[in-house]
């Protein structure tokens, strides 16, 4: 182990215990965290939201020269690694790469980087996450093994961070699921004639609207969709579409006639038949969803609940009793306290007139 | 109107406008000022909770020698400015007397104490808070009445924090009602089987044990009574009974047990037959109650909602869902959902793992 590796023991969260002091730190690794630091800056001009993670990856030559950056356009453009390689030509050969995300060793839409970056002739590569796929053989092995010198974890928390929803759904094997419910504080999201515009205030509203925009999917039910035949679109604050459009999901078996709004064309749409919440789940995956938002209703969202397929909870609270209504959530096979699903709440506060309340399952992380 | 009155339109909240710029300050309006805030200090030594308000009082010769002080002890004990008539003596003639609460004019349990500050000749009256009660004429008119000069409102609202619910009960003229409800996020105060124990955390129970024992009354249906047989003591953290215990009230027809805890000698119990609320609540402060907890359950929560007899709400809500079961409150006669009860939160954050909403009726002040 060279001294670059001992010193990276120090920073490496799942690393062996240390024996350096704290607030020594060798110059070389000064220098990998400020390169890397830079990859993980690049990574963040990366689109969100987006099926792939967002990457960023910087190529320094042996003198200290930045030959090449890039950083990760989108899926379906070359990844972070290939566009620096682009960039630096030739002078790639005998350089160090920067990565912000362990280089990728599988063939997908591009081909892998871990082999574009040994066939460049990059000589030593340093990365910050490692690749949170449990199922996947990282790059990193590929790497070594064609005799380039590797460097993983330095700064690895910053680095996932950029990419905090699709690290957790990469590690679940599914997309992340938000489920959203607005409602009174008596639970109910609606009235006894069904009357439920608006129950929130309207900051609430432009919360939860900002917030789905940044999702891959916004799912609902068949019966929201005929109940309310919502478009289930993310506009501007004028009503203007917005340029992207999260992927549309209706759940369930019942046709949604032809005319509905869901099948207008100002966004994509994906009827899943079965109402298996775990299939539904990974035919979303499949097509690239990570972040899938769970809008309703009380039905759908209680099959999520009860398969355990519900990640985080925003619930929006109007300070307004009915006394009688629509539930907030639908039979969840709960018979006696006990039994009750249980969460940790990790926000709460006020929106507008509104409280918002977000919170986890308690068996899971927040 | 003398220099003092001049100066003291300045600093009456419901005073004519003023003329007097701000910064310069009549040096005998700062002696005034600085008496009666002791006056104020006096106050808070009196007991909480108590059918009266808590009063404090200081007299002063005209050389500036304090020559009494006293503070309502408690119903039935003397008032405050008897209490310092009685320990200044002879010396209390020619005195200016400063007191917190404009001198009450009503004989009770003890005399009208306009009266006795005239009898024993006090020359001028300085009190903070005006009597709240509307159809009561005031102790000031009574004392002006008999030459006494009066300088009223001077520092009012600190006196008024003093006894905020007495002064809210006594301009409603009836208990101001606090209803307090725990339930899941979801709206439900016990699960599909009847199981509630416990539904909220120990820092939440707590915090409701605490605050219904600053109350004067505790109320429930006859249904809670049956239900769940409660104590509806206050106890310390050891398990022992406090020394002071809030009014045990139940209201509804049905006959409580004759073993029903509720019927212990551990704290008085009132049985409120007739379920009119607004009928109970007079019958609650007819008996001394300012402060009246709700406790539930759903049902008589909703007929005093119903009637608008809910001044504040808290709402304990643990993170977790139920799916069904017993609901957070009855029926409100609502169909539509523009004719919500509405309103208005104060408060909002964590105690312990639960969250605590405290609210108003929207079209109240809080
Ligand atoms: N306040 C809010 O946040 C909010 C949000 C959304 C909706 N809502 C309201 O909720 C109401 C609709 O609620 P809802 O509960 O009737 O509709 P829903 O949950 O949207 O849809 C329920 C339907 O989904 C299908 N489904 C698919 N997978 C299922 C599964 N695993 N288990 C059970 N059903 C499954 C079933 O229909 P098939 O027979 O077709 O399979 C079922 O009847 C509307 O009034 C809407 O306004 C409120
Ligand atoms: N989680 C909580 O914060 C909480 C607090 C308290 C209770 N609870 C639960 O609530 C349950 C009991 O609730 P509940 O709704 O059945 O009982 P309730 O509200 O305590 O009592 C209802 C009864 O009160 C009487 N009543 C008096 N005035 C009334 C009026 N104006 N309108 C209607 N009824 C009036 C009626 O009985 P008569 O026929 O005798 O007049 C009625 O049946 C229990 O399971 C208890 O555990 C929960």
């Amino acid at each position: 182990m060279d001294q670059r590796n001992a010193a990276h023991t120090h920073v490496r969260p799942d690393g062996p215990g240390t024996t350096v002091p704290v607030g020594v730190e060798d110059p070389a690794v000064a220098t990998d965290r400020e390169y890397l630091r830079r990859a993980i800056a690049l990574a963040t001009l990366s689109p969100l939201p987006d099926p792939n993670p967002r990457v960023g990856a910087v190529l320094v030559s042996p003198t200290g020269t930045v030959v090449g950056e890039g950083w990760h356009h989108g899926a379906g453009t070359p990844h972070a690694e290939v566009e620096a390689l682009r960039a630096a030509g030739a002078a790639a050969r005998g350089a160090t790469a920067y990565v912000s995300l362990e280089p990728c060793n599988h063939t997908g839409r591009t081909g892998p980087c871990a082999t574009a970056l040994v066939e460049a002739g990059v000589a030593r590569v340093v990365y910050a996450q490692p690749d949170p796929n449990p199922a996947a053989a990282g790059g990193a092995t590929t790497l070594r093994a064609a005799g380039v010198e590797v460097l993983g974890g330095l700064l690895a928390e910053e680095a996932e961070e950029v990419n905090r929803i699709w690290t957790r759904a990469v590690r679940l094997g599914r997309p992340w699921v938000t489920w959203k419910v607005a409602a009174t504080i008596d639970g109910h999201t609606a009235a006894a004639d069904g009357s439920s515009q608006w129950i929130t205030c309207p900051e609430a509203r432009a919360d939860v609207h900002h917030r789905r925009a940044l999702c891959d999917a916004i799912v609902v039910g068949t019966g929201t969709a005929l109940a309310d035949d919502p478009r289930l679109t993310v506009r501007h604050a004028d009503g203007t579409l917005a340029e992207r459009q999260p992927l549309r999901v209706v759940v369930g078996d019942r046709q949604v006639p032809p005319d509905a709004r869901l099948r207008s064309d100002e966004a994509e749409t994906l009827f899943l038949p079965g109402g298996d919440p775990r299939r539904a789940l990974a035919e979303l995956d499949r097509v690239g969803v990570r972040h899938a938002w769970l809008e309703g209703g009380a039905t759908l969202a209680a099959a999520f609940l009860r398969e355990g397929l519900v990640d985080e909870v925003l619930v929006y609270q109007a300070p307004a009793l009915l006394g009688s209504g629509l539930p907030l959530v639908g039979d969840l096979g709960v018979r006696t306290l006990a039994d009750a699903l249980k969460f940790t709440i990790t926000d709460v506060g006020l929106v507008g007139t509104d409280v918002r309340i977000t919170m986890a399952p308690a068996t899971k992380e927040a």
